[in-house]
């Protein structure tokens, strides 16, 4: 069976998007790719002040509303409409619920082949990364480092704090069908 | 009956980005936006390079492949389903086959409540933004000025030629239901 | 005698940016281009939240502490030398201080042959425009708008209000000598 | 004798930039950074088409024209004015002509206070992060990764190969006085 959907978790500053770029580089065929950053930007700015949107405090806390909530679902399914209509499609997420998010992405997914990939990163690896990065509110990566696996299942896991993305890419990519 | 869609059609630098801006800063409720641009950085790298890809020429030219054209589909597929799932949805486009542009969404839209927007700007003065961007290659505004109208049927068309974004928006916020 | 550096002063969304491009797109010789937003980026982004630094307030107001100016001042010094040194220079600027911002300015130029540049904006249009280019506080532009040029001496004034980017460049470049 | 400017040389996506992100908020003293890609930025666009410009060829080969040489000395003269001026400086270059590219700095640095530093990264590893960044023509960096430290004299070289940038940060860090 064709894998239709990859969906990486991990927390900020994992290395999400450098593994997804490297196998959108590698993969023959050409893949989609969406995540937590683009559904953000197509989102209204004032999402980010409005109540009910998403909340991000200065200690790396991030808090999720109603609003944000709503439109993350209804956008979910769309993304899953794409690869059911045909797209191959690479998902960079961060389960702030843990299984609770993953058990969301379940319920639109019946028949659609996924990959469940984890990235993991040592916190402290990834929260020197999230200062090299310079464009992120510090305490993310740390925050969320553990938080996100919480109680999720995965087909594979990969570690960046040692590995590079095109490596851990090379690996996610050897257990696509 | 609550308007689902708008999707709006123009030729590069015709302001189409500024609009959509304006409409999510103005429009009560909170907006998705998708569009070519958005559709283009999920794509690999590699698709404007690979053949079957879109290849923008030095002349401001922009060939379609048959790979992107699939990939296209299944993303309107989706974007629809996001506006059938309740997001409402802002949709920036540039209808490079004009008439059958639109017969492609329209053949997805069946039930979807749409608002069609043109957005018209003179040809020279798309050509002038172009350059005060400086991150577009030069010619795309200027094939693309009249090409992507024709045909094309709107509920309602504002040209920012002489007419800025914000009101142009408001117009067109005028007509949402 | 040969102009070494324009300057260009403006409010927020007044159109600098679009000036400068169109300059050095359409000026037969290369000039290099500088200005507050390449400055903020020089700087370690703690700047932003550190006393002494740079603080934009969430009405749109800016405030400057002795750090940054103090960066600001060495960093228009070595401007000026790269003048000097023979590169043709664009600055867009902000002179949060009116007048005395441009003798900040003047004091380190002696011998350079300055073209000294206005951007107007009409405040409600540059707040339009503000939202329209969605990565800005609101607010900057219509506080800016005509605070910036209070007691500032011109050699030339254009207003972006009614004239495009390129057509304000085209008049600045008829004063090039 | 305090360090005035931190000059760090190596090649494409060998990790300078991050390393820079954390000598700026690790450092006590505020530092302004410079170099290649913003010097870039300044250009006018047409210089990446223009003869005399800088030519980035498909395969990661870079060539300099003379117009780009001189502007980018009259820049580099214009950074060492700031220090002079008492801004600390970090610059990160990228010396396409090894030791000729140093002698280059060298001659405008007389009394100044300098920290060379090599930034290394293995040619594969350097090659693979190109790929993840997604932004950069492939080839650069293994072109560059040994190319750029040829006959380069440091007082202190760092390995991104198998070290995070804040690590090789603090190594850099230790050595300011």
């Amino acid at each position: 069976m064709t894998t239709q959907m990859i969906i990486l978790n991990g927390g900020s500053s994992s290395g999400k998007s450098g593994i997804v770029r490297c196998l959108q580089a590698e993969l023959p065929d050409q893949w989609l790719a969406f995540g937590a950053d683009s559904l953000i930007d197509a989102m209204p700015a004032r999402m980010q002040t409005a109540e009910g949107g998403i909340e991000f405090a200065a200690d790396g806390g991030v808090s999720i509303g109603e609003d944000f909530r709503a439109l993350e679902q209804a956008w979910a399914q769309g993304v899953v409409t794409m690869a059911r209509a045909g797209a191959r499609i690479l998902i960079d997420d961060i389960f702030l619920g843990g299984a609770a998010s993953q058990r969301r992405w379940e319920k639109l997914l019946d028949g659609v082949d996924v990959l469940w990939v984890g990235v993991r990163c040592d916190s402290a690896v990834a929260a020197g990364r999230e200062i090299a990065r310079g464009d992120r509110i510090r305490g993310m990566a740390e925050a969320q480092a553990d938080l996100v696996h919480e109680g999720v299942r995965y087909d594979l896991e990969v570690d960046t704090t040692h590995t590079e993305s095109l490596t851990c890419a090379r690996t996610i990519a050897a257990h696509i069908d």
